[in-house]
């Protein structure tokens, strides 16, 4: 009947497939959590949830925990709609128990017990834990467990034993290359409590801004961050709010590169002559302090006291990263230094400047945490590495004795899919071969959220919902590594997390309304077609593709940047071809479900196409439009052809791969995610008898 | 094609079919203004809106208009992606030269000049008016002008000259049945800017909430409001808050009923002997105060002398509504007064209370604002009367001299469409033959937000975007009644007021996961399906049909809390069907899409019932769902018979309509919104020859 329908004018018939994961119900979690926990025992029934759910604390208490626990039932409220009392209850016939042994550290040290066991009965909800950290962690698994059911609201029989695998889990957000305010920061400390991450890694300076308010040197954030900074009190704040939620807050500055922006106040401190102004382009830049320099170690002593005193972490980063150089190869007065102390090239200069800096934080009472770059020779066992390089230098590093924590995998700017940095475990590669006094020293890992294409409208969703999966990496087993599973349980996450906050799902529809303008809802539902199926190019193809130099005035407004880095309904179109090729590849049904989306798809151009004229924003993706469309007629042309289950001609296979290569391309930056499951539809149809199960 | 795909358990195929209204060209407004100007003028090209867009004020000047100035830059900011500078330029040659000859007055007055006009030119722009108000106005008008263009963002060149049509647009937000936080109370305050409302009736008292602090008489919110109440700062912040944006604040403390929460603390202002607590049920209750004690005007004049200092507002609103005189008959004291003093009946006691209260605000300084109630003769000719009664009341008391404001046909908790609240003017009716003189006593209008089932999840999507449409009334020519084209509007600006915090749009799918639980993407989809048609029941219908009493503690989790008063698939479904039985009713192009929508409605039902077997608040609108899918197939049979063009049996029709008929009952306080016009489809096909249009 859809065959029937004309494309016609502005009247015309949309459909929307949403096509079910190809998911058996043998797949489907029993437990919508993430993470998953160590241990989890079913029981049978389940605890209702209602008007009258409380919570009482026994053991110890810290005003900590009543907010923990005033949060929670806020929490539980609103996912459950039900009017609660927000006030913890006196007695001890709370419907959920919760028993905390004793006080986490003043300060959050990395390794602290954070294990919790949570017991649900019928009739009540237990939940124990050594530590104030264990009791926040279990207060996020029972709103997890809780869910509408026939009888009510909630949370199913069962006792979990649960503590995490890896006492480093991460995220770290690029605050300088965009300003990132502080609400937004605190709602992903949310999501983060949600999925049990415990450190945000605050990447405070760089060429392009100083972000922190600086008391002693007050240039440094006056003349380097565009008035875009964190006061000092709201540095307090947010570390409390951070603390509240069992999070550690570990700031880096970035140095003796990625400095640019310190020497628009302070020149003296560089190595070239200055004058220099904010950094508005991305990549690596010249600028370098000046290892030479005595009044730089002055300088940074002063700078590192006085954030040592802001920061109360016993970690404090200090980058490393990506020195090119050329200041120093440039500067005789440096040349001379090098020569007179021995140093033979740049590396052994920065090792110079590192082990001086090493010493000052040192001194100041913390431990360097510094990205690859800064392990040489020499440097003392005390520091901890952040791999961006790789597992290998991560293992190497283990090996040589340091600390560790990875990086490299879980770049969240990359675009990569949940299920790739899910695949990736601080464990694997080079580092499963470690002895387990070295694998010990793998202290875990951290996402990392770079913001050359990132600002506060579209953050969040560059972070959410895939940060979930590698938090569930971080937290929970090696053994736990089911993709479908983790998608299962991060569909139901990432509805969740909206409800902190995050506006992941909701800001992406409110960018695509405001690049389709007046559209009609019929070209709006056009736009959304195309853009459910496409994904922004990969890797730094952006920044290699970029038709014009990117800079941070750049306006973000451009379908790359409204688009969701994985496409959901890309996936599941994936998984339907491969359950029709594998499996019962003349199943009507599965056809027919095929035939629908690929209808849709090679309808939608024509839609789509008034839309394109009017909006500049729209035009920019009339290329994956027409390919989607492309697509779309590949895709029924293979269907076609596999259901006359004879050979096509080698002409026909060589003009729909031509096709399919060039939907392939990535256009505006975009990739359309379909087209290799279209391409495995082709070659079925090219292999003729492909099906590995019979015609019924 | 779709008709192949069988449901297959969880493997399904779930078809959505957005049906694009029935509009022509014609019919598109040429501007996506709400409410629609005086006039304007169409002239040629656009105005490019760049990053180097910039404001400049001229003429007067205040801090007021300044804020103006960066909300604007900030809303420009958000609503093209730009990255603007946010702050107003100094020199005059900036983007948008604006021009306010001199500043409104100290304490914003109903009848000011709130006139302006707007000149777009290709080389820039340039807003007039006469008061801030008017630059004000013109700065929103001016944000919705700027939309996409296929050269950029864009507003189009024109000039428009506009100003209100009536003095008092104003919402009135009932905060006490349920309490509404000052967060939600502010963005709703920026939609009311967007569209030109300028008075917030802020309704503060009521059986279940006294909820503005008194210093005097601490009592009242302290034992009357479960700790949900105002403090003064809070409200003179919010004040302020409204004065930046044109607003007024009149606060209402209804007296001498809906006052049981004032009992709590003050029983002996009742005329019953108490002890009172809050009320937690809905409706008309007996507790009012004593007209007799003169204790209670000393109190009165006590507090109205407190409020009318917080409020600066030369109105204030002393409710007077519903008094159902039960503690007045039961009181021998009172009863012996009345006789002692001619009273004849409790309208004249009433009579009685309203002209002593009226003393004492007139004493404060304030007008008295009060409901239809308190208009009995005698009383000054200076009030306004707040009609929820009717047209003919407002009418007849502007023929008597009163000024009035209508709020009958403005009631949002009703359910109304936005077409049948626009329909209401004050001017029509009774009021349509009032002499000039008698209808400039006609003030205005105020759209009223009762709170029974209201919270501040979902308050959002019971004011907008219907209150788009009410401002338009207010604001715009009599002559602008078009529904089609403010439906167009409308959508557009709804999707825009999200822009500014509104939740009405976003809040709706969140309450939807919730009931939906861990549904599947096709379960939810399907959950859309079925929630896209249905409203809740209309007019005071949910009460009379409410399962159990309800209470201000009963959830609001439930599908007729989660879903928008209006649905708009099912108006379109509605215009469609009409052009296909008005203007060509056999055109196949009409008929697929009606075919397509009717075969996913038949069809709905059973991939929604997994669903409605795991979460009782699915299993709700089960009744609602087999409905649809009726209703589907009734559709769809009539459509077979219509093709057939014959005369269908008696039986026939007799059988549909009463399945119709079923249909149309409401189920779980919810209407099925496209069954009129399946009937409609239904009748056609029994008449035989019903198109007005051969067949081709």
């Amino acid at each position: 009947m859809a065959q029937n329908a004309r494309l016609q004018g502005l009247g015309m018939l949309v459909l929307f497939v949403l096509l079910s994961p190809a998911m058996t119900t043998a797949q489907q979690p029993s437990l919508n959590l993430m993470p998953l926990p160590a241990n989890a025992q079913a029981g049978t029934g389940s605890l209702g949830v209602d008007s009258s759910f409380s919570v009482t604390f026994t053991g110890h208490t810290e005003p900590r925990l009543e907010r923990a626990g005033e949060r929670f039932l806020r929490q539980l409220a609103r996912q459950t709609g039900l009017p609660l009392s927000l006030t913890p209850a006196k007695n001890a016939k709370a419907t959920l128990v919760i028993q905390t042994d004793h006080a986490s550290k003043e300060i959050q040290e990395a390794g602290e017990d954070e294990s919790y066991v949570l017991e649900v009965t019928t009739a009540g909800a237990r939940l124990t834990a050594t530590t104030s950290l264990g009791t926040m962690h279990g207060l996020q698994t029972f709103l997890q467990l809780v869910d509408v059911s026939p009888g009510g609201f909630a949370a199913p029989a069962l006792k979990i034993q649960d503590q995490p695998r890896f006492r480093w889990r991460g995220l770290m957000i690029d605050t300088a290359r965009h300003f990132i305010p502080l609400d937004v920061i605190r709602r992903n400390i949310d999501g983060m409590e949600a999925v049990k991450m415990n450190v945000f890694h605050w990447h405070l300076s760089e060429n392009q801004g100083f972000r922190a308010e600086s008391k002693k040197f007050p240039k440094l954030h006056e003349l380097g961050s565009d008035a875009l900074y964190y006061t000092q009190d709201e540095i307090r704040d947010l570390i409390a709010y951070a603390r509240d939620r069992g999070i550690r807050v570990v700031p880096e500055f970035d140095m003796p590169g990625h400095s640019t922006a310190w020497f628009v106040g302070h020149p003296e401190l560089a190595s070239g002559k200055g004058p220099y102004e904010i950094e508005r382009r991305w990549g690596i830049f010249d600028p370098a302090m000046d290892p030479t320099n005595e009044k730089v170690y002055k300088f940074l002593d002063d700078l590192i006291g006085e954030m040592a005193k802001l920061f109360p972490d016993h970690y404090f980063h200090i980058g490393g990263d990506e020195v090119n150089g050329k200041e120093w190869d440039a500067n005789a007065k440096i040349q001379a230094f090098m020569k007179a102390h021995g140093l033979k090239n740049n590396e052994a200069l920065q090792a110079y400047f590192s082990g001086r800096v090493q010493k000052l934080v040192t001194k100041h009472g913390k431990t360097v945490v510094g990205w690859d770059e800064v392990l040489v020779e020499g440097v003392p066992k005390d520091i901890v590495i952040q791999s961006w390089r790789g597992q290998a230098s991560l293992a190497k590093a283990a090996k040589q004795g340091y600390r560790g924590i990875l990086s490299n995998g879980y770049y969240l700017d990359l675009g990569w899919s949940a299920a790739r940095h899910y695949a990736v475990d601080p464990m694997s590669g080079d580092a499963a071969n470690l002895s387990p006094e070295e694998k010990q020293r793998i202290l875990g890992g951290e996402s990392c959220m770079w913001a050359e294409y990132v600002n506060p409208e579209n953050v969040d969703s560059r972070i959410w919902p895939r940060n979930a999966a590698i938090a569930e990496r971080l937290w929970s087993s090696q053994e736990v590594r089911d993709s479908a599973s983790m998608y299962a349980r991060l569909d139901f996450v990432s509805a969740r997390l909206e409800w902190l906050g995050l506006t992941h799902k909701t800001a992406s529809r409110h960018m695509l309304q405001r690049l389709a303008g007046s559209a009609s809802p019929v070209e709006f539902a056009a736009l959304r077609t195309l853009t459910d199926v496409i994904e922004p190019v990969k890797d730094y193809t952006r920044e290699q593709t970029a038709p014009a130099v990117p800079t941070s005035a750049t306006p973000m407004n451009r379908v790359v940047d409204a688009i969701p880095l994985e496409s959901d309904a890309g996936r599941r179109f994936g998984e339907l071809v491969d359950q029709f090729l594998t499996s019962a590849c003349h199943d009507p049904a599965l056809e027919a479900r095929l035939r629908a989306q690929l209808t849709i798809w090679r309808d939608n151009d024509a839609i789509l196409q008034p839309l394109s004229q009017r909006s500049f924003l729209v035009r920019e993706v009339a290329a994956s439009s027409q390919d989607l469309s492309a697509l779309g007629s590949a895709g029924l042309a293979a269907l076609d052809a596999i259901g006359k289950g004879q050979t096509v001609p080698d002409s026909w296979k060589a003009q729909q791969l031509a096709i399919l290569e060039q939907v392939k391309k990535p256009k505006a930056q975009l990739l359309l995610i379909p087209a290799p499951a279209v391409q495995k539809l082709a070659e079925a149809a090219a292999a003729g008898g492909a099906c590995s199960n019979p015609k019924p």
